[in-house]
């Protein structure tokens, strides 16, 4: 695997791979890797003939007061771990190299509207245009691709394959499953910030979703009264502090006050320092609906 | 020269060129051509090995109340020039092949701040969000190109300028001179709609920012007056409204308070059906000098 930092470097290797034909995978990241990316490598790798990973924490979708500055960094490690899973390319560029004249200097803004500011984009309003702009490039730099997405972020990945498809970008945008600690925790960079007892209760995000998987495949249509069950349950953990959670349309991600099993499920909670997101389809009732079933109804008897 | 419709039949035949080597020349245009067109083409031609002009009429650029309807069209004339012109592939889409499910259903807009909001920014809101998307679009349609835009548009280069810079776009911007009529008026499809009296008058823009020139060039270096001089002349024209009239930064578009030889002059005058815009350098002081010198001077006896 060959890491490269500059984009004149980046586009001559792709030239070179388009000349001998093969088809090319992107898998965009911030860095600091876990099975989540890995899995995202391995489909690229799966699918195509060579895989550019690229690590850039993007100053343009962090705001002010955000985590930018300490937003976990392992070069090594990423580079092993994306090695390992059959990487070809990975590309690290330095900010100033993919705005050089800062990214303050930066104009252009690719803004999505609706799907932006709902949920994550209510309580983040600059993130997804900082998101859709950075990926706009990078669909410039690479160019025809795959580009592989986890699923962890669905309303970026509902985003991402909006603005592919208004822009006509030549990317075949693929969205991959959300890869999950044996309690159900979702996998993210973020949680590295969990003290030892967030950690422990921070799975609730997970159950308090499953629960209203559960209630929706039970038959309940009343998408509020899911609303409602699910942040109870995260209300009652004895930490985390709620910030929203949502029963939506899985393709527009509108508010929804009829679910049907084709609702997403959505849900975010700040755990001190990090703010960790969740989802899964109404349709995802596992083999422990009754672990949860029986969480469940533990919570509601506490 | 081969016309086509199908965004599929574009990007087969522009694989086939590139993968003959073949350098790639984009003039997008909105139709209904004049010499100013023909002049893109022609620069593309000689920079390019394979030249594709576009028309598209896009709807996401005017604004509810303005033009879109009555927008000129002559498919045939326009065929008949760009061949003469020696473009190798006319794309003309419907609106349905460049926004499958209607212009009001693309959620990306690309945006680009303060460039967009002065001058044209001010008196059509929406409008550079409408063209930086649909160039966006056409951008990521044709791939790696030369893509020929005329300085009539000043403000529209500038802002297609600074987005494909941003996001990386593999383009090279090339801004062509305005080509104008005999009397200065430059050429523009929106001239069609001029009366008899109305066209007589038209080249006060021009007579008026090349008034500014030349007060600019004699020493004067307090912009607010260039702008007073200038304005003075539209409003004295027995025909036509003034929107605005301007010295700004040619780089920057910036309002100046202190003007130089490097400076750029807009204007924007409503000549009945028809708004049409101007630009010069100040540095533009052509041989016509003494006869815009008498104009002037005649202009201000009146």
């Amino acid at each position: 695997m060959q890491t490269l930092d500059k984009i004149a470097d980046l586009r001559r290797d792709l030239d070179t791979a388009r000349g001998q034909g093969l088809r090319i995978g992107l898998v965009p990241t911030m860095g600091f890797f876990h099975e989540g990316h890995v899995s995202l490598i391995e489909a690229a790798v799966h699918d195509c003939d060579f895989v550019v990973t690229t690590i850039f924490v993007n100053p343009l979708q962090f705001s002010v007061g955000e985590d930018l500055d300490a937003y976990p960094r392992d070069a090594e490690g990423d580079a092993a771990l994306a090695a390992g899973a059959g990487c070809d390319l990975l590309f690290v560029p330095l900010p100033g190299e993919m705005y050089p004249s800062g990214s303050e200097s930066v104009l252009t803004s690719v803004s999505l509207g609706p799907l932006a500011e709902t949920m994550e984009g209510r309580s983040r309003p600059t993130h997804f245009a900082g998101v859709a702009t950075v990926v706009t490039k990078l669909f410039f730099l690479i160019g025809e691709c795959s580009a592989y997405f986890g699923e962890k972020d669905y309303q970026q990945l509902a985003v991402i394959r909006q603005m592919a498809r208004d822009l006509s970008a030549p990317v075949n945008v693929v969205g991959c499953p959300v890869i999950r600690e044996p309690d159900g925790l979702a996998m993210s960079t973020r949680n590295v910030y969990l003290s030892v007892e967030e950690r422990d209760v921070a799975p609730v995000l997970n159950r308090a979703l499953s629960h209203g998987a559960v209630m929706i495949s039970d038959g309940e249509r009343d998408a509020e009264r899911v609303r409602t069950a699910m942040a109870a349950l995260i209300d009652e953990a004895p930490v985390g502090t709620l910030d929203y959670v949502e029963v939506a349309d899985p393709g527009t991600l509108e508010h929804q006050s009829v679910c049907s099993g084709e609702s997403r499920l959505f849900g975010a909670v700040q755990f001190g320092r990090a703010r960790l997101i969740d989802n899964i389809s109404a349709s995802d009732v596992s083999g422990d609906d009754d672990f949860t079933r029986k969480e469940v109804t533990a919570g509601n008897e506490r």
